[in-house]
């Protein structure tokens, strides 16, 4: 019979920056840096008893609703780089999920703040996390362990034509069958040019996630310059006669 | 003073899929197996000495030619795989690459098949290996282990309309400022339905590289279907009046 671990608040997973794992300017990617946070929550959440190895078979899906990403420089080829990663607060059917990224010597390199929802996957309705497992989830809750990233905004795109369209692929699809959800911050990040990340380094990125888009749906782009070095844009997809908003986005360059 | 160690000839490298690594059917995305593939050649090299690492400062960069992949069922997340690259041949200015990919009791997954290039990264014209090193390089061959791919194969599409056109951006350029090896296997996936991998399997890909294609040049794919299950692709990017061939694929479904 297998031990009982008792597993710390905060769960640690030191990796290593991988060839190809880096963009053209030889730093992580966004990609890769935003699939491994929720790959990172998902452990924590799977060997902590409600993730959805244990809750996907009770038809319950935990759904990410609001993601602020806050770096400095990302670490290159070859370098180190830990993931922490804790609930901050359960509230209802939220919890807030906070990320550290930081050196293997404890400097910071950056920190990531996140909601998610818990959903029945039949009903599509939100779920009271006080009634999962009698609400043991608030006995991993860190309220105080520093996570430095400002608020989330209010995001109004107004411009009146998209910047960009594409069509949502085979790879942009994941298992949940709607499109990845760290897959619309590398499209995002795509509606600016090369030459931008070649001169300024991307030092925030939010996304406020509306909804989903499913395969063979076109993915407009809406791009509003805020200030010289922030930028808004709305992800909408083509609905009837209108459209329908899939996530909203703000970058902010330094 | 670090102790000397000594490389076999065939390097080993064990991972695990983790989350965000699979494709939409729950399967490790080829995306990316062809990174890892990549990235194992590199620490190969690197390690034995005639890398990345020491060739890039004597303006010497390997440029991959051809790469065949053949994969029976690839594994799942939470699953671990191993990768094994090895030399098989070296002749002139080009080297013949292999790679086993099976599971950490030794059952086979699959095998690749890649042939590199040596170049002048000044001039872009072929550098002799036995002239690196005094072709030190023909000790780490081995010409006997198993490497089970079909020979690589003819590929003409005479298609004459794209069935797909997009733009080279962002995240489609790697460190050596071209479109990277492996997105452009990724994109040539998306010309197929996210149906046809939901009933099929992939079996093999084949890439001939032709030539690079850079940010912001427009990426147009051929598509041509040679038989129910085999379809070739021609990635051609427009250059003055016509257009050049970047890279030409096949793909085997089964």
């Amino acid at each position: 019979m297998q031990d009982i671990v008792k597993f710390p608040k905060v769960a640690r997973f030191e990796y290593t920056v991988e060839p190809f794992q880096e963009d053209c300017t030889g730093h992580l990617s966004w990609l890769e840096l935003g699939n491994k946070l929720l790959a990172v929550a998902g452990h924590h959440a799977d060997d902590r008893g409600y993730g959805m190895k244990q809750l996907l078979p009770e038809h319950r899906a935990w759904v990410i609703s609001r993601m602020a990403i806050e770096v400095g420089e990302l670490p290159k080829v070859g370098d180190s780089f830990v993931l922490e990663t804790w609930i901050r607060k359960v509230y209802y059917t939220f919890t807030d999920r906070c990320f550290a990224i930081s050196k293997p010597d404890g400097t910071p390199l950056g920190y990531a703040f996140t909601i998610w929802a818990l959903i029945d996957t039949e009903t599509r309705t939100p779920v009271n996390l006080m009634h999962i497992y009698d609400g043991k989830i608030t006995d991993w809750v860190d309220a105080e362990k520093k996570c430095d990233v400002a608020p989330f905004s209010h995001i109004r795109v107004k411009t009146p034509e998209p910047e960009r369209e594409i069509m949502a692929c085979f790879s942009d699809i994941d298992i949940n069958n709607h499109v990845n959800s760290i897959k619309y911050v590398q499209h995002v990040l795509d509606v600016f040019p090369k030459s931008m990340f070649e001169a300024r380094r991307v030092r925030r990125v939010e996304m406020a996630y509306h909804g989903e888009a499913h395969y063979g749906e076109s993915l407009l782009f809406y791009k509003q310059q805020n200030s010289p070095l922030e930028y808004d844009i709305d992800v909408r997809v083509p609905d009837g006669d209108g459209e329908r908003k899939v996530c909203s986005c703000r970058v902010n360059f330094e």
